[in-house]
């Protein structure tokens, strides 16, 4: 008998995510997933790439949650607060939204708004002493999908003293199921495909995020959406300030981690590499004309961006290896 | 110590999509890979998604070849015959090529040209009987990827006599990877993006296979290139010409495969949920304005339609389970 | 001063089109724009590609339109009526709508609900004796972007006696535009990119459509939506009936047809030659094995298939040249 | 009679856009469109959609195009000098290469390799005083696509002292028609669907021409291949040097073009919206947090990033209407 594990939000794309990789995890059993309007629909009306899976969507509640060790909130922001404190202590959690990611209360209300829910351990495992503390945690906070993108590429070279965390500019591009699967017609296919569209520009909700993880303390950020359905390429440059070779100091950082990979010399990520997968691609150099350094990170922002870290996480909370059940290769073409 | 496998012809996309699997694969060692022109390279050069494999590509040879127990071959249509001729015998072959599919030379030298190398094993499990075979086999022809989607619609609905074997219309638009990786300018991502276009029309070589498989004696056969990287739809119409429910006889004759879902009534197959897996979905229904039953299936052309296909064929050449290695659920949105 | 334009139902795809073929006419003068929910909006923020043309939506009500010459209508299917019963008869009405279309009634009810509103001249000038019948119109009701694709394939074959008209299958994709503009989770950037969904199997409403234009008398339609914004690919087959060349009879049916071109032997149709144009590309052949007539053609659907065919016929309504304003070119790659 | 008009190098992208522009154009009669390897081929089977257009593609000698009043160049780098050199000087020339676009020798040598063939009015009407040095060329150096882009951004806000030349930090992402048409591996379709790719980061051969047109110092570019046929979207960010508001800057500059569209303040530029004509779209913003410009330009790389570009100088040599021919409103969606 394995570990009874609970998915709410199982509607959404992070939650059909989930109910792929934990289907697939040889020790989390599925033995709930929850839906606000879709409760009562059987899983493969809402999620038919899971034909085969057996499994009706439930009510969104303690009594259908508390019977598992552990939970998945895939929430919209702001609603995980009031399902967790429904849960017993002894539940273990992973967050998938943003509601406990900010330690500061007040960035927490001029991004998303209303009250602070608090803070939890944040659930970024390759961040030097992070991985500890997720393994001694009950609640976990899981990244932002651009948040885990863009810290990946740049918290090595901040800590480092080669980039200048007071001059960071960042492009990110993203495919649309980091928007969710909500019904708009921004979102449309005719809309979306063959273009590119910049929204919240110098304003997105992870800057903070990056920030505290980071120690940047001026970021400008441009997202965009990109048409393709998953993937996020994060182009990070700042100011080159220090003397040495920021691909050798990625290299550094992550020579033991078995998600990351920084490419070949002259090799540079791109999305569809990492897709289905949860690896993240990681290129840098040195721009020299303009003085900056450029990083390149790709992930899949359903998997290394959200369910696959929050899988990664998990394993991490109940001991298990930490790549269980997760894939270090993309599914490409 | 596991079973030690090779692929051959390695660099393509049905090859690339073998070595994900195989690394995956918790019984087959991956020994050895091979490939023409990019022998000598580390394999993530050509495939990027693999990044965390290492191995390097090596010359296509009996020398490269024969130390394994195991030898799947992703060579163009025509080179596999070369290459089998030079391993030993007891080393075991899962050929992805077309080479040694059709029972009729004649039709080989109409469809493909040269001369006919000789007939294999037909490696899809679920036609009767054939599981069997290929269980007792050492060499096996994996099916064509049209051949596998048309295929697996048609065959009960033909056996069954609810179709007319004389009357068969199909009309199949498939993913670019199914036309390989050949720069060719009618496969660029600006001519194919926005665009389908049909191809070798009432006249591409799969129609052979189709009616050996099925039994189909007249089929009319429109393939058309797709703007997305996976994926074949194939809508199956053939007079209704007796007496009963299609999607019955569809439930009845693959109740017990692991990879064949006949979906809700009303819910039909698209592609994007079987992208990744080994999965083909299936719906069929009777049109009674035209007095023809439509099936509909949809499969990943590198998963089912080709590489997943081939892994799903070596477990049960190795009395392994047989869906070891092997997804059920697509990788969706 | 030219004659004055109005369009009802300017916030939608075909709506948009539309408006972009008005702006560019040398005779027609956009004079009123009308939209339900966006009743007040500037254009641009609809519709951001016709940045530069200085419009604000108004209400769609007789006040709004009844200024006008010629009122185009791009509504949902059923509201036509009510807006058209309050228009002076001297204004001229192309209906891009289904409303009016069909001349049975009771077929009305079955694929549409509701009453029937009657019946206005089939706005396909290339049908035999049509064109004439469309000069002396003052009310059109417009094709519908899959029956024009469809009849225009068909039409000249029934006719000719070469095709069977009791035994004709279809398998027709359509790009996104062709749903619509309603925030639908099944018309989202996510779940169409990389994806074929059919929809409609065997109960498509432009079926009653094309048997009327065509005389076909039996008809299997499968519609599919394919992952792009424009474009329609039609595969229509028809058992081969007659003796003759099905291509000889499509260029004999559209020798003077400016919109119209049967492609040299051997190169088929697609669909991103045509878009944005008003331009439908045809081929025809026999497939000798299964005795049946294929024939393909492909058009954008929201060219010929719907507001550039509008614009065709109302040119023909005031005696204009038929190609002005149009364009026979299509915008590619 | 109008003006003789003849383009070289007609089988690739800005040919065949080239092509269609001139076919609609009211003065320009295309007498000539040659090719390399495909001379002698009519040009529907190389452009399938100027469907239509009667003419077979010659030879790129000074036979095949002195004929003419006015001659585009389009193409490879480095092989326009060869047959400018063989027209008559009352021939006008539009050169779509960037063999003559810039003014220092040994950063063309840097950058494109040999030997620098001189330099030609740059191609860019909206830079100030631009304009009417193009009316008084009969040598025209038509933009680079990325180059166009950026500089429309730019060069506004470093003229009024509000970005800091030295400090411009630029990602921009193109669709893949801006690639050629080159049959390559990385160019097809099934690795760009569903892909974001980075290349040339921080070397592109449009970084100098960037820089001489709009007087940035240091500018770190980092372009991206992005999965769409057309468009460029460039996200230009600068040091915040001055005060004012940019996007105020922008409003005056472009005042009285017709081409440029500053959006409404909070409506962001994307790139379906310019897809097919020659606008290109800008909006800018100031993010206060990290103390930079935002600038956003969006256009269709082979409108005014190259062949509309290019007919709207020509329009320009010969005192037309500067607009004619060409289109405001872009093909969307």
């Amino acid at each position: 008998m394995g570990i009874r594990v609970a998915v709410a939000g199982a509607s959404g794309y992070a939650g059909g995510e989930l109910l792929r990789l934990l289907a697939g995890h040889p020790e989390f059993d599925l033995v709930a997933a929850t839906a606000h309007s879709q409760a009562g629909t059987h899983v493969t009306a809402v999620h038919p790439q899971l034909a085969g899976l057996d499994l009706t969507l439930g009510v969104t509640d303690a009594a259908g949650l508390s019977d598992a060790d552990l939970v998945f909130l895939a929430l919209p922001h702001g609603q995980s607060a009031a399902v967790a404190a429904q849960l017993p202590p002894e539940v273990k959690i992973v967050d998938l939204g943003a509601d406990f990611r900010l330690k500061d209360g007040a960035l927490w209300g001029k991004y998303y708004g209303g009250e602070h829910a608090g803070t939890w351990t944040y659930g970024l495992p390759e961040l030097p002493g992070q991985r500890e503390l997720i393994k001694g945690s009950t609640r976990v906070a899981n990244t932002g999908c651009y948040a885990a993108t863009i810290t990946l590429a740049l918290a090595p070279l901040i800590a480092s003293g080669l980039a200048d965390p007071a001059d960071v500019v960042v492009v990110a591009s993203s495919g649309t199921s980091g928007a969710g699967r909500s019904a708009k017609v921004n979102l449309l296919a005719s809309e979306v495909m063959g273009d590119l569209s910049p929204y919240k520009v110098g304003a997105h909700q992870h800057v903070p995020e990056i920030k505290q993880a980071t120690g940047a303390t001026a970021l400008s950020m441009t997202p965009v959406l990109a048409p393709m359905p998953r993937g996020i390429l994060a182009t990070v440059t700042a100011r080159f300030a220090g003397d040495g070779d920021p691909r050798q100091v990625l290299l550094d950082a992550y020579a033991e981690e078995p998600f990351l990979h920084v490419l070949p010399a002259g090799q540079w990520p791109h999305t569809a590499a990492t897709s289905g997968s949860n690896s993240c691609h990681l290129q840098a150099t040195v721009d020299v004309d303009s003085g900056r350094i450029i990083v390149v990170s790709a992930l899949d922002n359903l998997g290394k961006g959200a369910s696959g870290q929050a899988v990664q996480c998990a394993n991490l909370m109940f001991g298990l290896p930490e790549t269980m059940g997760l894939s270090v290769f993309g599914v490409a073409p």
